[in-house]
């Protein structure tokens, strides 16, 4: 099969590889869609990611639907033409999280796209099988695809314990803000309130999830306190001013990946008794995302800019930095 | 009766007033003990905390117990003559904080001791029935005062979800410390590790509650990670270092006042999904005070250090500064 | 004013009465409408409910919107003329409950419409300020007034942990059950399954809310374990039913009224860490409720099937029988 | 080795078999201490539970401890010789259910003594190595055993919300109600009444975690209000009792099996707001239980009352039904 690389000197080509062979409770998966995330972007750009460094070559993506090829011998043979999908981790299922149901915060896990863990710019990609969720007619393989960075976005949700009534404040309106708006408003949220630097990004949320956007170069959020505020951004002085917008009892729910350190406003938290938090990854999410998108709650077609083929996944890397992209697809098997 | 006030020249005196009268659903109290908070030595020293300014001359002091001597016209009159601790705070009753069980939140909230509200340092006080707490005769009255610093205790406890089996580090062997400290061992916590800088302190709370003692000027807590971290010093460089020592799905609870800013792990936060957040008082802790006093499971009579009249409260505000002082004491009535 | 009254008789009249006088937190409304609720009948036909017997003539009605017309003096001047709806019970503020927020559950609660407190069949009334909540210009006063019953729903969904995704079963599709089917789906459920026996009423649900129904007298739930199950009739059969189809780790709650006594259960409870419990009353509900009517996530105006003048009270209450009846109400002023 | 018996003819015999063989993840025990459980006596008279049948031969016993003498290939060598408490069942890992953290709700769970899965009278078993406990030397390997049944009682304990200030009624002192009752008080119960018909358990239980005992036979619990309530008898008329004892927002957990139903006070749970819920089993407990061991808050040493070898099973199953049983321990290797 044929599968996209990029070595250690940030390089990015194809090279004919083996179809991955199967244990007992995996399934083979021939990928359909593959999102590409920022952290694609970041490896390709810089060559690592914190600690995670891209020694060997290795496959990016991890954003991902497909349709099930083969199946390990535990698995039912039914399964095989499933369209599913793929939740793109592998716990160890017997440490303290794991036993807990916190398995995103396993020390051992296994995560797509994470050096030395190979991800989805491949023709086939292997999986447990219970990882791999079906997923009915009306959802499309990319929107599937996009389940993963909706579960993100459900995990802070669920978090944040946004629900009818809730007040939220969202800062940053790319593919995260915009998704993460929509999952607020499905969740019951009253208002949702986003903010952005990118006046062209801020129209767009409008007509998915926000009931009113903020340009903060303009303009600031005023004296209106929320309930929740989820940083989706990751810049620093937008999470300081969100934190300092959230009320008593409120939520802070830090998404965006930033520095290591940041200044918060530490007597506000206080004063206000407000939680603040962040999300690794997710934990029991792609059930509800499956709802979210096949009861129309969430439209993540809408979302998707452009798409390219396995061999164009260096111009798909590029492409996200348009003024214009919002979710860039690769297409492994087209 | 006798007052003594601090007026907005940081002057300390006793000054002769009318004894409080009283509205139907409170009651009066002869005041027996009153503990010094730190809170009430920054008032005295800077004449000020935050947006709190000592403008109009103030009665500082809001760690209190006495005994009921009259009652408004609602109250059961066979509450005369109980002994009583006392929450010193009156909330509205009404918003939306309040009605949520939130009291301590509430933006109207009227507490002892914050400009322009008179506290304890007097021989009555009058307080609504409900925050006046019946005591059994075997809790002393300097006890029964110092369950004000407890409930913050116990609030924390509370919000970091210390249960059997927690381990739990807290930064800052003072009087809060040390009250944390007993109060995360009752609550049933495997590990209590206490960090302080000053050894006669780490001395004391050895046994007091800590499991183990670390000196932070001469050592480090090392790579082990805690189910919980209090901060009960407000040193930035004990916060950073703490949340750094908090393991996966943790709790940070942000008990120590410092500076308005600070600069935290946000990455560590993020990546263990720890909650971080603060306590601004309390919200029905005095009958769990009472219960871990009454039972002996915490000892609070063992920090008292000092003991002064209502003459020498300014004696008593600079004594809170020795090296041998935990706990200082007021008895307005003696 | 003009009052409607049950006396212990059973006879209803109507009488002139003075209009309320104002404590200093209230504020007297002039009703505009009222819902009937069960209880109202039950306490006409039976003149009691358990312990709570009509021993002198009682004004019915708790189901209220209406208009500021007057305010204490601790109230702000401006809220007159304010369209409010309100919720019909007064806590005490000062015990356990109370502190807690679970002011429903205060020993000394009083609530419109139970001897001996008087309800909302006549002209004017008066409540805690706090207590009328602003309704936007498009919720009508119809729809206003059955915020009180929807709150009951949303305590109910709430005390479940109805989300996103949930599986939910409900049993009866009177006016709560209806409201409660588009409560869930409000707060995000999948699927929501109502059982009745009468043809048109599950006819109706279909339309708000549920998405399926079932007619038990010819068809079973099946094999399929629901998240929840909500009881909205009171029948016992439908109730052990109910719970024996709450899947491992679902919520039963109890809403509809039947025998003191049931029989349940119980081991299919404990083998799936089944949680029962039952809503009484609610707290902290009008803002969500307000919520879900001004973003038309629920439509309580479609519901309401009959219409009375004070003087009808009587007519209305029968009307309640009808096949066609799902809600009536009562204008007071019309 | 050898290894107790009992056929679907209630015959009670040892037979030499082979020593299990190792999957990758597990370890092989030698067993030290085996607990009798009522189900294993409910077995042993009745040759099945429920839909739990004794067809072939089947070995009891699932409260155990031992020594780990060999390893699987992907278990650390150095855990032989270890120590060990043993969860004694098997969850699937990829269902709903484990994935959320809710392994004992695992549909496939394979737990020790039910049919067809073996237990531990004999005198090696095999188990995951994630379920076998490393413990301190100053826990006895009897007492290690019984941190089975105590695992039933923590998980009702966080399932009930014990805390600091607690009051919990428990009703029934059999060895679940002393150890129940040792666990309320290790988790701050301030009030733990038991009730009983016999006297000398009554006596026995009052020195290990309860407050005041009950004879109900002469004595009634009277109108006091207990915040929990813990059924750990399975008698219908006090699991009906102990629910009208419970009060506002209380909870109740059905820990005793009686019969498959019970006429429960269905409008005192609804009126009051109360949880009822049960126990199936028990989830990550042990690391809790081993603690409650190792720092002397609960004793089990002291509830063991007769000891027996593996030749004498049947006389250990015999022995729990004397008066003067609390619990019987089988020892296989002595």
């Amino acid at each position: 099969m044929k599968a996209s690389f990029l070595n250690k000197d940030k390089n990015i080509y194809v090279e004919e590889i083996d179809v991955p062979t199967l244990d007992a409770d995996q399934v083979l998966i021939r990928v359909e869609s593959v999102g590409i995330c920022g952290s694609d972007v970041h490896y390709y750009k810089h060559g690592a990611i914190g600690p995670y460094v891209v020694e060997k070559p290795i496959i990016l993506g991890h954003e991902l639907s497909g349709v099930i090829t083969a199946v390990g011998k535990d698995v039912e043979k039914n399964r095989i033409g499933a369209r599913v999908a793929v939740e793109p981790q592998r716990a160890c299922k017997v440490c303290k999280q794991c036993k807990a149901g916190r398995y995103n915060l396993c020390p051992d896990i296994e995560f797509y796209a994470t050096p030395p863990i190979d991800g989805a710019f491949c023709e086939f990609v292997k999986i447990q099988s219970s990882f791999a969720y079906d997923i009915p007619a009306n959802i499309s393989f990319d929107a599937a695809a996009l389940i993963e960075p909706m579960s993100v976005c459900i995990w802070a949700a669920q978090k944040a314990g946004i629900e009818s009534g809730s007040t939220v404040l969202i800062a940053g309106a790319g593919p995260i803000g915009v998704i993460m708006a929509q999952v607020a408003k499905a969740f019951g949220a009253k208002d949702v309130v986003v903010t952005d630097v990118i006046e062209k990004r801020l129209a767009f949320v409008k007509g998915f999830g926000a009931t009113r956007t903020i340009n903060s170069t303009t303009e600031s959020v005023g004296s209106e306190k929320f309930d929740v505020f989820i940083d989706a951004c990751g810049v620093p002085s937008a999470v300081y001013a969100g934190i300092k917008s959230t009320g008593p009892a409120g939520r802070v729910l830090l998404v965006g990946l930033g520095s290591d350190d940041m200044s918060l406003p530490v007597s506000h938290i206080q004063n206000n008794e407000i939680l603040v938090t962040g999300v690794f990854r997710y934990a029991n999410t792609w059930p509800i995302g499956i709802d979210l998108l096949a009861s129309g709650k969430v439209n993540l077609d809408a979302i998707v800019t452009h798409h390219f083929a396995l061999n164009d996944v260096e111009h798909g890397l590029r492409a996200t930095a348009s003024p214009d992209a919002m979710k860039v697809i690769i297409h492994p098997n087209n």
